[in-house]
């Protein structure tokens, strides 16, 4: 957010009519078949007809799992359905943690299974469970603040209650209490930890899963998140003021390095095949779920998109890249990879942004770009508009999950963000299914994203990319 | 439903006015303190408090478990804590059933996981589950209209959509699809049996429980429901006209016999002890939740409305019995065990009924009593009236699930219909917990249940109890 004051100040100068001949603009003729795009995707079915195939052919797909596997050959066949040019895969190697079996319960003072999930790179417990006492913080804080005497040997509960919000903001803390609170507790010696759900739902008996901040297999210990009504239970029986026993079963851990693929297909640029407009989603999933909107949905966004550009008479100028990430579940492994694979490449990339916030409409866009194509993004913006899109000038672009890494490198990026206001009430759980999919808002994503794609792929100039160029603009947020 | 007409006539004749010594009636006095009992207890949390104390500290209670009499000892303590002049229990002997574990897939075209749960006097699966191809039916007449050639060593699914009413009556549809489908399964020679969960939610993927028709382990075959969205998912893949194989690996069953126990508290009577106002709320409940709505709530009521009638100066005239049954859910086995103890004491009974269909507001009364009470029956309308509670003098009254059994034997009873738009929702769920339940609302109903009961036990004159009174009466809905 550094550099805020200084792309205010360059929208500014475009506002007063200071303009030079780098400044890149978006051809009449570009606009008009964007907006012929734009109002096509609307009534186009193709994504949610994507997302279902995803959801019911492959199902779950936790990274590393041999239904990732069957995730990649879909993947590969399903571009290759949709008529893309290009279709490939780049390697992506990260350490391979299972999930096999989760349980829990109150021991004492009063016996009960609890419903909990463990959480990604947890360490499993030993033979025969772990068994420990509880001690419940309030926040992350307040755990950073404990005396680790208080904390040793014992399975530290934080209950922070994340809030909703359109924005879906309230993660930020949500998620740092799952990934920073476990590394937190091991490092103060606690036998296991546990939290309250990362997730906004109040009501369901179904845990919010998610990754930790572990990755060293060797300071790992046993986390888990408790579903909300079980945290309220726990929390209830801990307000009697007895000491509280809980036992936690978790076989699951890291078992070794995996290498799994990015699958990219390319519908490929008549003119400059070599400059690609850069979007996607994420091909892996949490196992609970079929994992819908996290991020079949985003997959099917972006090549519902870049198929709708593939469908035009004619090859845009500049290569539409769709990207369906590895792993990103874990620590954003496919991201990371593309990004360092792809770092001296980042001026050919024109534009990009990724896909992994559900399947709600998208109503902001923002942008990190060069001042001179501060321009061109309002072209875009006035094109989007009619979606109930909202251009916010003073925000920068982050990119989306995985291709914030690319962005980092130097990637001029859009944040295009949906309403999240339920995203968190399935995300990460068992009810991320295909039910929670409008095939309405899906399709204004599609609308969003091949009208925007397209524009910047027959923009006359550049968006500013180069490596290194925003790495202090916000990047990788 | 028979006799129907000749209750109009009787309150056709009350209404013209023609009377005789022998009709019940509710003193003046007995209305006062009825109202005022009305008006504290929309006041009073102990309701609240009680249905917390029994979900927390004892959580779920499967009849037969080590939970189910830790519920009995809980029981017998509230009811003395409470202040009830007697505490008793009266031994109930039934089939024990156990869930151990239950998992289930689909194994081909798309393997993934299916969420279900095991359905009451379910049979195990054989070492290593149970893997089958599915054949599907849309209703119950489907299935049962189908040839056994095309069910035989299949694993039958029935995907019953159940509709959402206030007064919850497609429940008649969505019960008979898991006790009665599962026996025509088996009777056709299925290997198996799955139905889409009798449930109104449509996005939770958790499976609704519930009692199949078998009783005799050698006819009972595994059976399981679906969670809703698992249907939808079976539903799809069924869908791509492929055959569909699937797993089913249900580790429970009938281990032996269990005596359990009805667990009873009285305010004694101070006229007639022997004479009994009858009400309850069944202690047992599923296990996958804490049994909150179903029926803690119920038994909290009955528990909060006979001990503020205890808190009067004096006691009643008549004795409140409550009575929190023994494993309603696996088939009224505490109903049926008292009522056939107390068979012959029927005439003892002045007016009974139970709460067993949430915690939801009371919004309608209706009663099966001797024309002569008739006039005693609007009287105590009347003080409902203000709690939103409208008299249907058109239908019986069933006395509530167990109870049902007691009006079947000559029990005058009422019925006091909640509103039931969302408990099926949750209903037989790990979803049934505590956080379900709205304070407010269960006031409500110890309001109805105090005041109805004190005024039952103050009336001049009976309502009709007898051996046999009620035969005909709908007694036993």
């Amino acid at each position: 957010m550094r550099r805020l004051p200084l792309v205010l100040f360059a929208a500014g100068l475009l506002a007063s009519g200071v303009a030079c001949a780098a400044n890149t603009t978006i051809p009449a003729t570009a606009i008009q078949t964007a907006t012929q795009l734009r109002d096509q995707a609307l009534h186009d079915d193709t994504a949610y007809r994507i997302t279902a195939s995803l959801t019911t052919e492959i199902g779950p797909r936790l990274a590393g799992s041999d239904a990732d596997q069957r995730a990649r050959d879909w993947a590969v066949a399903k571009f290759k359905e949709l008529g893309y040019d290009k279709v490939y895969t780049e390697p992506v190697t990260y350490p391979l943690w299972q999930r096999r079996s989760e349980h829990g319960a109150i021991v004492a003072p009063f016996p009960q299974p609890l419903v909990l999930t463990a959480l990604g790179y947890s360490a499993g417990t030993p033979q025969g469970g772990l068994t420990a006492q509880v001690v419940k913080f309030d926040s992350l804080d307040a755990l950073k603040a404990a005396d680790p005497v208080s904390i040793k040997g014992k399975i530290v509960y934080v209950g922070y209650r994340m809030q909703r919000a359109k924005d879906g903001h309230d993660y930020g803390m949500g998620s740092a209490v799952r990934t920073t609170g476990a590394v937190i507790a091991a490092g103060k010696g606690a036998a296991g930890y546990l939290l309250r759900s990362a997730g906004t739902d109040a009501h369901q008996r179904i845990a919010h899963t998610g990754v930790t901040g572990f990755r060293d297999p060797k300071t790992a210990i046993p986390a888990a998140a408790l579903s909300n009504p079980d945290a309220d239970q726990l929390e209830r029986v801990l307000a009697y003021g007895k000491p509280v026993t809980v036992k936690l079963d978790l076989d699951c851990g890291i078992v070794g390095e995996y290498t799994g693929a990015n699958v990219i297909g390319e519908i490929t640029g008549r003119k400059h095949p070599e400059q690609v407009v850069a979007i996607g989603g994420h091909l892996d999933s949490w196992d609970p779920g079929t994992g819908a909107i996290d991020d079949a949905a985003g997959v099917a966004i972006a090549m519902a998109a870049g198929k709708l550009i593939g469908d035009l008479p004619q090859r845009p100028d500049r290569t539409i890249r769709v990207i369906a990430f590895a792993n990103e579940e874990m620590g954003l492994w496919g991201g990371r990879a593309y990004a360092d694979k792809h770092a001296t490449d980042a001026g050919k990339f024109q534009l990009g942004t990724e896909s992994d916030f559900g399947a709600g409409r998208i109503w902001r866009m923002s942008a990190s770009v060069k001042p001179g194509a501060r321009g061109a993004i309002e072209q875009i913006a006035k094109v989007l508009e009619p979606l109930g899109v909202a251009y916010d000038a003073n925000r920068p672009g982050g990119g989306g999950s995985d291709l914030s890494q690319m962005h980092a490198k130097g990637m001029a990026a859009l944040s295009l963000t949906q309403d999240g206001t339920h995203y968190f009430d399935w995300h990460h759980t068992a009810n991320d299914t295909l039910d929670k999919v409008d095939p309405t808002e899906l399709a204004q994503n599609v609308a969003v994203y091949a009208a925007f794609s397209y524009m910047a792929a027959q923009a006359d100039g550049n968006f500013g990319s180069a490596p290194g160029a925003f790495a202090k603009d916000g990047a990788g947020e």
